[in-house]
């Protein structure tokens, strides 16, 4: 027999799988909507030379690869690649489309992405991103807006425990400084930063050492990145010694006063030791978190630099991306979708009483989708019984019979699976009364 | 400069064109669900063995194979490829998780395949398939409510005059037997008469002389397949001479019965000459046609041979697939879409008074959200002119205004850019304002 399981690191997704799925992914569309995002889609293979070089050495390892095609196949060489991220296409897109799209670009993409990467626990081979910036304008409104788009989406999702932690890029590297870091240590701290959730405060402090950074900088560097509280921007703001670094607090400041009257502004803490693992980022990030997943649900932050790759124009840009896998992850081990989406494939089944009257049975099915009912048909004449069975293996919470009797009376007998009871209607008010049927608890 | 633009055949979709693409999605999604079709996705990568030998010699040269990763890159070798359709990954899942699919499983898939084929207008190398499949019934229950779903979603996208054209496999073999075609040019035969679309009467009588057939037979042939009207059935089983061919006749009949009282009733017509180029159906075959595309909006069949090629097990099926870039064609030609679809981002942008009003400006953006609107915040404090104009440009039809009058007040000045007229409003009416503005005709 030959193989049937999929190709390793992906999965398929059965209907109670994608139920699920296009929940969360309509909860997070319809927000992003409110917000003034437009949706956009580009392809899942993009040409080769798009991709490489712009996720470092590490992320053109783990690039899918296509073959030519043809007789070009036979020489081994690959001319396309699957997507590997949805900003480096957006970031194509700003550049082939600018003269179509508005000054101030809003979008939001909710599509798979492929990585080669070593599957694991929540970690696949194919796998989805809602990807949401805005481009075009450097005013903190962008950031506040974002983080109140995303903290809506969470909380329409219904997340009530998240937190966002919101960070500058600048004043890492006033910290740094203020620190007495030398800037060629700077990356190589803030790399070692990044492992905060993984290794604790005591790794952080070895791994810097490690690094080349002396003891005193080091328990600086510590006593600043634990810095919490409501007063955390007035102390980062006198530890600080350049402009960039006061700068950096001023945006900050601004971003978490504005997103105070948002749905945002509840969730929001200044954390001086989110550091991001991206080298993109130019000013403020943000991470959200839940207590119970190591690692975030999403992040993002603003990178003026990197969306006018393709057009040599420099674009200011600010994005988030959540993770889908992971929102679903947690979701699925907390038991938060809705009892609806587990549901039968059907409101009701139409039974067949015999062969003779599979034409009115699907009469009758068609009657009852007039009002809106989803309805399967039973498409064998087995016994009655065999039926009922059937249709309660699947869930399908009614049944509806048409014998001789009721076909001479023109009714129908509507049969509730959860109860056992059943009702014989006339044929007319068999879709309201199926309606409320559906509506009363089982 | 590097290059821009999509991979070759590929295309970006802007917000328009994804929001068109979104509306035919939901439309065909929502009746599939009211016939209990329940839906399936599968990775867009599969092992390459999985596809390979599935779809012919030519299909195999137009599968887009992946490198094999890491050190294995260099041998040149493919071991993955992408979906060439979504039938073959039905296949492969009914084998894979027969245990947790039901007896009858019907399943709807909308998901992206990818071809090498030459592009072509309204032909992409990456498009999406709507395919909708039962398996495991024989019943001409299944065909007839597959037809009824498939007209019922046409109906609902708004067409009014599509055709779903009906014949049988067997028919056609006891047709070629009656008109006395040997059965070693059956096969030959049906490729010919594959393409009476593109090439008509004559030239299907021309290739069918080439082809071996004489002229008796072709004669005979053509006059069968011109057949149509109230009695075609009738003419068609005197012509048959098996107990095959009768009993496809009467299949025809008992489909074309059993559909009559649905949403295909008025829409289907037997056509004896509707050949369906693949080779694996084993029934009744089905097409949908709009006078203005040559070629189909979609079309299917019962292959009972094929779900099984994995498990080993014989599956009866029965599927149709629509073609959504086709049908994207003939409804942005024909100017299907709702208006709405093309309409701007928001319903209302909240304007920006200057920088010191910008925590107002989000509270504002906030508050309109929650009645459900969908809201711009423009993000920087530029002239109140540029704003207006910025909002007309993105089609927005209104904005809002709250300057040191409407904000000593609690009032909101709402702007109407369609009309030019504005209203100054008590701050808490705001959202009601605004939809009721939004209802009236611009």
């Amino acid at each position: 027999m030959p193989r049937t399981e999929p190709a390793r690191g992906m999965r398929d997704f059965l209907p109670e799988d994608v139920r699920r799925r296009a929940h969360v992914i309509a909860v997070i569309t319809q927000v992003y909507e409110r917000y003034g995002f437009e949706p956009l889609e580009t392809p899942a293979v993009e040409n080769l030379e798009t991709l490489l070089g712009k996720y470092g050495d590490e992320g053109n390892k783990l690039i899918y690869k296509i073959l030519k095609r043809g007789e070009h196949e036979k020489t081994g060489e690959a001319d396309l690649a699957l997507r590997y991220d949805l900003t480096v296409p957006l970031a194509r897109v700003m550049a082939e489309h600018h003269a179509k799209l508005p000054r101030l670009f809003k979008r939001y993409q909710i599509q798979p992405v492929w990585r080669a990467d070593r599957p694991a626990r929540g970690r696949f081979r194919e796998f989805y991103q809602c990807d949401v910036d805005a481009m075009g304008s450097t005013s903190p409104v962008i950031e506040a807006e974002l983080c109140a788009a995303v903290a809506e989406a969470m909380t329409e999702l219904g997340f009530s425990d998240f937190v966002m932690r919101l960070n500058h890029r600048q004043l890492l590297t006033a910290l740094l400084n203020a620190a007495g870091v030398g800037a060629e240590l700077h990356a190589s701290a803030l790399v070692a930063l990044d492992k905060l959730d993984k290794i604790g405060v005591d790794g952080v402090a070895a791994e810097l050492g490690s690094r080349g950074i002396g003891e005193e900088a080091r328990g600086a560097l510590l006593s600043y990145f634990a810095l919490d509280g409501n007063d955390v921007l007035d102390r980062l703001d006198a530890i600080v010694r350049d402009d960039t670094g006061r700068a950096a607090v001023a945006n900050l400041r601004a971003i978490m006063a504005l997103a105070a009257p948002t749905r945002a502004g509840t969730r929001m803490r200044v954390d001086p030791s989110l550091a991001r693992g991206l080298s993109y980022y130019t000013g403020a990030i943000m991470e959200v978190n839940v207590a119970d997943l190591a690692g975030s649900l999403g992040g993002g932050g603003r990178y003026d630099n990197l969306v006018g790759m393709f057009s040599g124009q420099a674009i200011p840009a600010c994005g988030f991306s959540l993770g889908l896998e992971r929102i679903l992850v947690v979701m699925g081990e907390r038991g938060m979708f809705p009892p609806s989406l587990a549901a039968s494939p059907a409101d009701v089944m139409v039974t067949l009483w015999n062969e003779a009257a599979q034409g009115d049975a699907l009469a009758l099915a068609s009657e009852l989708r007039q009002t809106g009912l989803r309805v399967d048909v039973y498409p064998d004449a087995d016994k009655l019984g065999k039926q009922f069975k059937y249709a309660a293996s699947r869930h399908v919470p009614l049944v509806t019979v048409v014998g001789e009797d009721e076909r001479a009376a023109a009714t129908v007998t509507i049969k509730d699976l959860r109860s056992g009871g059943q009702e014989v209607i006339p044929r007319g008010e068999a879709g309201p009364h199926i309606r409320q049927a559906l509506e009363r608890i089982p």
